[in-house]
């Protein structure tokens, strides 16, 4: 039997990946934490620098998580689950979700999600970086 | 095998702090729950005054955790985690994270976060009081 | 109001039992967590001795919770939850229980329960001796 | 401050302890799921190869958990978590623990527990031989 577990992303893939997002947290001098799911959203791959908050642990995982559950980035989800928004505390599906950013799709040639990268430990915005440069690695 | 188990904090050191806390406690006249764990986050000691609310319990727990988890006061948290704000609902992580004021870091000479300490029963302004004289009784 | 909050075993009552349990801990030489509930189940009181397990935190919390919830000795379990027993597979409920001794009722002068002490962190025979001269100091 | 996130395993410790894990599997033509996790039991680093079972995450995940807190390898749970073994059921504590081969303490050269890995993927005496190939690079 075959099947269930075979992930578009390799191995070589998913060190390739990790790799550009670990160099991209080097450059920010940001110590990150960075998740790689596959598109069932099962864990593929976890890094976690020197000194990173253990708190980012778990962000990682579920920025991941929530981006590939909706094959959307993480932040995707912060307009419209503010109050007052349409899918206000949408966090509490999924066993917890996370809706700011740091969560992004990793895409095939033919936009097809195949993964999801999840990066925590510095500014969102640093977060984001360091997602997009692993992302884009693949 | 030795290690895993062991925590800057002794029972010696968490017995003074507790005692500390709960004196600040008692000279405000209101009743708290106060939770100190080391710095894996693991639970060192609970320390829960007669007719405290039961809800405060978790609170105190919560308030602990979160500190260790990013070692800083979890009110940190309490700005930079509203609606609109860059970690808005960061409280779906870890188990649930409480980002008001009443978790504070106990930090060693050397500015170390060996532990941190929870408190939860009265006003916001209250618990800080109180965690803030359990941890300098280190 | 007044009430839900209320427990039968003040902190003056609890701090005696807990100290009773560490006595009796020191005596068999051994690093226990000793964990103090309610006649609700709620946290009163925690203590852990230097270098007990990590992993004997939840089970101390659990054995607590265990005789509470049914206001028996956790070890009153163990025979009829294991394979072919009529309650086989109990510990799945109630976010999980522990079925093996170290769990004990706190009783009061006319036989009702007011809490539970769960000790963890020696044998199991250690863990119900240390349970035992905790509850009986009430 | 500083303090609560550092780990006495660092980025390069892990990556050799990781890979020296890979290697070992890759001998015994099984993909394997390997996991490191901190003295606190916070996750470091994961790392799934090619085709390893989904349910295999979560096991690697968790031997790594129950070794750290209890400082010994999972497999020394299994002889005494059997039906009328003394701690039966003890899987039900913190959150889930696994009692069989896969989960190593990686030691320093005092002795002491620095972390753990977990591994699983193939027969428990090829996750053995794989943790102890990795506990053994550091």
């Amino acid at each position: 039997m075959k099947g269930a577990n075979v992930s578009a992303l390799t191995l070589n893939d998913v060190t390739r990946i990790a790799a550009a997002g670990r160099s991209a947290a080097e450059e920010t001098g940001t110590a990150m934490n960075i998740a790689i799911v596959d598109a069932g959203g099962h864990l593929l791959h976890f890094t976690r620098m020197d000194d990173a908050w253990l708190g980012s642990v778990d962000l990682a995982l579920k920025k991941a998580k929530t981006s590939v559950l909706f094959s959307m980035p993480s932040a995707t989800l912060s307009g419209i689950s503010q109050p007052g928004g349409p899918v206000y505390g949408i966090e509490h599906s999924n066993g917890g979700l996370i809706s700011f950013g740091g969560g992004l799709p990793i895409v095939d040639a033919d936009g097809r999600t195949v993964g999801t990268v999840g990066v925590s430990g510095g500014t969102v915005d640093q977060d984001v970086h360091v997602a997009g440069a692993a992302a884009r690695a693949y």
